[in-house]
């Protein structure tokens, strides 16, 4: 004959020193994360949740922050085969000289295959928990995402000349519908268009993209006024810059993620804050190939939904989305001269919950609240040399001494003590390290 | 009756993957470095080594590299207390509002006591082995370093108006002079002079310290133009940029220090270069409090002799200076739109050979040549992650992967597996947390 109360089933009760939940935009203390069947069903008072629920598994995690799963919103995962090609070159000799004969040699499905899982249990173990990404082969690309648990956006490359993956814009944009097809009931991955870059796509391409976007429901995601040169030979071949002429095409709109956007006037960033279009920033890729600093305080002063991508590792070369997001928030203030500009709140919203918004998913994901997926991460703070610590996002985004520890998807313990579950990382390094002297021997 | 070679012995080998000596400036593969008394005298490959050496001590590293020990050219260390104080101010507001009102109540000889050694760990886990300060009470930080067995350079805060531990200039260099006598049989610590900035210091001042630094042979270490505004202010007030007056004054040559020095117009850079003068960058710090972004593509091409300083943690927020070169030689490209800029082996010396170079310790540290003494760090690239690995610097310098494993000074191990040596690191971690709460009750 119990006295007590009845005390509530759920599969799993995470405790933590600190909550970031996103909305609202704060951090709790002593709280505990309850999920059922994948889905977060309540934050509240650890005190409370003692007297509440019954866990099948029960994280007590001390010294640690959780936080939504990060978004990184512009990754080419299979570049991670490249990680350091091409060193200290600038951008477009980097891309001519170094990257697009290489790719055009060795690109195929098994070597995109192997990339991308390699560059998944990288973002695993970062935190990343949901990526978009712009490569050949993205049916490889797929396949290892749901392999691994991941949810994806793949933006498939539409480019007017012969690749490794298809012959033309229109073979391109067919072999990305039967895609679409393909994965059209996958609860994880979404098929996205992605026009490589307005000098690289013809105006037939990009308003036949735009007719396809709306009749499917599909994101556009692009490269975007990545340099100055870019713009200037765009005016100089068009008489517009880039983000007008995509305008005047009907691309912008709170579908289209313009990636990179280095190159912005006054008058770019009232386009994009106007249309509600996306800007994804990568600012270290950014700062090794040269292009510059992304006006990032004025883009989130004006409203556009900013979000953060690592680009691929050939350019990073890392895909780590949180050094990633620490380096966005000091370029923030260095480049702009307000030190009070992103704050570490903004900083934790931009690689969440925008990124969510930005796929459309912000209904599932990007915020630690009831009734969403239960994408997780734990960042541990327990390391001596953070003290003393008083503001635990301080302590994540401005040194290096947080690491990521549990991650979690729709409630899936899949990644502990930053390893991948589940993943030979071992074995998989050893056929990355071979697969790269394949690739430079050709 | 033996029948093969005498094997001398020695009382330290050190095998490696690769070692980075600075001089020359190359990656030598499966090489030893052989210690004896401290000093290194030989450098060999490991095949040799086997053939001719019988150590003591013998360490076979595997997947690491070995580079000279770490010279980190501006600290304030006990601030590591303030970590994270007046987060997102800008520069003049986050000093007048936040860091002075808590130094004036607050510092005190045990306070730079603790938080000396606290930051010395730190920096210690991160591969300094030689570090420069400014800070009140010097002696306290002299006295950590020698029991935590670093070298460093002590530049005493010369300013004009009161502070915790000086009443004005002349006592700060009376105290200064002590100082100086106090350690000057002592090898590892150096006592300079640290005039604070052109903005609190006189005339009068700055030429008796120009005058002290010939009789004694000191150095001088300043901040210098770490703003747009303090040049400004400067101009308006005496029509002389700081750099210039510092040279009228004779401030500038081999053994002055200007540290930030962010804005630099180009006759800056000239008259730093023909001065032999040294510049610091401390990238973190000048983007965090929005200072900007030090020209140092600029000053490294005009022959400047460039180094990096972490800063205090209150603006950093950490004491890494391996981070702190990631982020200087990604700025230095993407600030310069010259993805050239500042290659590898050129960060590798910006932090060793450089600041031996500044302290006028280049004939002792700074590089693993035969001769010098045996300060050296071994960083560990077995993270599968950083496969696939073609380039050990990139994976230093570019990912966060790379870990600070053993650290030597005067060929004795201070760190192991990025832990200090014979400090109870937890106990010190707890003292801080307590002396910082009580800095934030008053």
């Amino acid at each position: 004959m119990s006295r007590g109360p009845r005390l509530k089933s759920v599969d799993l009760q995470i405790d933590a020193r600190w909550i970031a939940p996103v909305v609202p935009a704060k951090v709790l203390e002593h709280h505990s994360l309850i999920v059922d069947k994948g889905r977060i069903i309540d934050l509240c008072p650890t005190a409370r949740a003692r007297l509440q629920y019954q866990a099948k598994q029960h994280h007590q995690l001390g010294e640690s922050i959780v936080t939504p799963g990060f978004i990184n919103l512009h990754n080419h995962a299979a570049m991670t085969l490249m990680r350091g090609v091409g060193s200290d070159l600038p951008l477009q000799q980097w891309l001519e000289d170094a990257i697009w004969p290489m790719e055009n040699a060795q690109v195929s499905y098994e070597m995109v295959s192997l990339g991308a899982r390699w560059s998944i249990a990288e973002m695993l173990t970062g935190g990343t928990t949901t990526f978009s990404d712009m490569y050949f082969y993205p049916d490889a690309v797929a396949e290892a995402a749901l392999e691994m648990g991941l949810r994806c956006q793949l933006a498939t490359p539409i480019i007017d000349f012969p690749t490794a993956w298809a012959t033309d814009a229109a073979d391109g944009i067919s072999k990305t519908l039967a895609l679409h097809d393909q994965y059209k009931h996958h609860s994880r991955v979404t098929i996205a268009l992605g026009p490589h870059a307005p000098y690289t796509v013809s105006d037939e391409t990009f308003t036949k993209l735009r007719t396809l976007a709306d009749q499917l429901n599909l994101r556009i995601q692009c490269h975007v006024q990545e340099t100055q040169s870019e713009v200037d030979d765009a005016i100089k071949a068009g008489g517009e810059r880039p983000l007008q002429r995509l305008h005047r095409l009907g691309l912008l709109g709170p579908d289209f993620q313009a990636v990179h956007v280095v190159a912005l006037n006054d008058d770019d960033i009232a386009l994009l804050a106007e249309t509600n279009s996306t800007a994804v920033t990568c600012p270290d890729s950014n700062l090794k190939l040269a292009s510059g600093l992304a006006r990032t305080r004025d883009l989130l002063a004006a409203g556009v939904n900013l979000c953060i991508g690592t680009d691929g590792a050939a350019s990073n070369n890392d895909q780590d989305l949180l050094s990633e997001a620490r380096n966005a928030t000091l370029l923030a203030k260095g480049g702009s001269g307000d030190a009070t500009a992103m704050t570490l709140q903004q900083t934790l919203q931009v690689m969440t919950l925008n990124g969510a918004r930005a796929l459309g998913l912000d209904d599932e994901i990007g915020s630690l609240e009831i009734g969403k997926a239960a994408d997780m991460v734990a960042i541990n703070l327990s390391d001596p040399f953070l003290k003393p610590l008083t503001d635990p996002l301080a302590a994540v985004f401005y040194t290096a001494r947080a690491c990521v520890d549990q991650v979690w998807i729709d409630g899936r313990l899949k990644a502990e003590q930053g390893r991948p579950a589940g993943v030979d990382v071992n074995a998989l390094a050893r056929d990355v390290q071979r697969m790269r002297k394949t690739m430079e021997k050709s």
